[in-house]
């Protein structure tokens, strides 16, 4: 695999994902979410590293941690700095940026980009803020485009928490790799031509090998296969009524792992419903239809003791087996 | 003493002071700066407890955890919401009131009144901001007065940190007890006068007692002994250079306990003065030249090992004998 993830913070407590993306390129980390006592679980080092954070919303449990992140990256040069969210983003970090006294930076060009995702739309509106400037203004950025990395893509959806609550998915792009043992039955052997193979994008092209002219479409077919990317999705504080689940179901098909916001057990569904959260049987069916390979369970509420927890996970496991949380959490043994 | 006192963080990073007032009517809790991690340690109790919120200034470390304040008190309508600064605390609190989603809070009524503090002019800027509004708009309030508490009095003083930094002194008022003793010289016996000659303001008046009239001025010279005030001085992020010291030195005189800012060792001192910090032999200077009881160090720099804390706070202990650290930081036996 080469995605890998972590939750922040405690069970009952504020949490956050920060997911790792290994695309033998290059490695990324992205941010789900600043709740308070999240970022601080990481090291300097570790914060420097992360390369885009994204909202699903901003009320306090997900926001009240970013000071802790951004004060180890408010100067940041090394890379750009990108910060993603629902509508309001924007409005929302212009007014962070500024909640500081800014008298000693002059010399510095930290430089963050904002941007209000409205993926129904396919637009984006992106704002530029500099520390220079004590981020007074926002510049307007006009050549936007939707959030993706090296070798993979990370796709917003707008779900409803009485307040637009994006959901997110990150998926590797699909690799291509030669399978070495059908050369020989081609009568071919391994040479520069496999990278322009593999690197080719025109399948109308051909290739010339040892004097020979190939097809690449026929090359491709007979070398190459197709390992499909790793992906995971983050989805937290929405209603999961079936209008959420037609909406995430097929976008999530095949999704590897699922980390999903497990605030209410089933019996309290109407209170899940009312505050416009989830229930840990709502998230293990949304698993179940969406096809994946394991779901996360977070974000629990501290209404409940301990031992309820558990339960709430059993409740998971009964319609979806490769239930988990994480194991730093001490809750479950061997997971 | 009534005055007690917690330094909230640890050494080498963020600091805040904690002081509660206990006026013999009423306990008050003063919060001194608001760092990251302080004031995470204590109770969601001990926050709501918290009545007044004074900052330095609004750099990182001294206002990077006031999310966690907040977070526990944002809809408080229990008791009034003060916070108090330099010049800019209006402007940065409304950034920070607005840092959040506001769509869940129609029926709640938190109000904030926020002040900048002009003390050499004698005169504050007050805003009220509701959360009813989302804290969308900054309401001017004329009636503002200096910060008073019930029985204690805090005073600010502009100092220079390159920007304006507050440094605070609270002082409890003189209290006035009966000398029981005195009674039978006069003849007199204990009776509910003696609460009227206690609450007396007006010297030229008369009380009976028994039949007999006596001068209020009169008894309360024979009967009365005054109890000076329990002190403390919050000081941090300036530069003590001489101005500074004859700035502070007369207002302090007296004061019980300073806690007070020792980023630097003495051997550190142009470095000090270059980034408008002190030297714990700076802070054990005044502490000297003002007569107080004990001077707290505390903001050490982590750019220091422990032993060398130990040591720079051996050099404050020459020249001011009475010095000490919190005792949870570990770091000398038996204080």
């Amino acid at each position: 695999m080469s995605i890998h993830f972590r939750i922040l913070g405690g069970p009952g407590r504020d949490n956050a994902l920060l997911v790792q993306v290994d695309s033998g390129q290059a490695v990324e980390r992205l941010l789900f979410d600043c709740g308070e006592g999240c970022v601080s679980e990481l090291s300097f080092g570790e914060i420097q590293d992360i390369d885009h954070v994204f909202f699903s919303h901003f009320h306090m449990d997900h926001i009240a941690g970013f000071d802790s992140f951004f004060r180890c990256v408010f100067n940041r040069e090394t890379k750009p700095n990108y910060i993603w969210g629902p509508p309001g983003t924007r409005k929302v970090m212009h007014h962070r940026f500024r909640g500081f006294l800014w008298n000693l930076h002059e010399q510095m060009a930290g430089s963050w980009r904002v941007s209000d995702l409205y993926p129904e739309e396919g637009r984006i509106s992106t704002g530029r803020y500099e520390l220079r400037e004590s981020f007074a203004s926002a510049h307007e950025v006009s050549e936007a485009r939707l959030p993706q990395g090296v070798g993979y893509t990370v796709e917003a959806f707008t779900m409803n928490h009485r307040t637009p609550s994006m959901a997110y998915l990150v998926r590797e792009k699909a690799r291509w790799n030669i399978d070495a043992s059908r050369l020989g039955s081609l009568g071919l052997r391994p040479g520069p031509w496999l990278k322009q193979l593999k690197d080719s994008v025109d399948d109308e092209s051909t290739l010339d090998i040892e004097g020979v002219t190939y097809s690449v479409a026929d090359l491709r077919k007979s070398l190459l296969t197709e390992t499909p990317g790793d992906s995971i999705a983050y989805l937290t504080d929405f209603l999961m009524d079936e209008t959420a689940m037609k909406h995430l179901e097929p976008a999530l098909l095949g999704c590897r792992v699922i980390v999903c916001e497990s605030q209410y057990r089933h019996c309290d569904e109407e209170l899940a419903q009312k505050n416009y959260h989830m229930t840990s049987v709502q998230a293990a069916t949304l698993a179940q239809r969406a096809g994946a390979e394991m779901l996360v369970l977070f974000h629990l509420s501290d209404r409940y003791r301990p031992d309820e927890w558990l339960e709430m996970i059993q409740e998971a496991r009964e319609v979806f087996s490769n239930t988990r949380v994480a194991s730093e959490w001490g809750l479950i043994p061997n997971i």
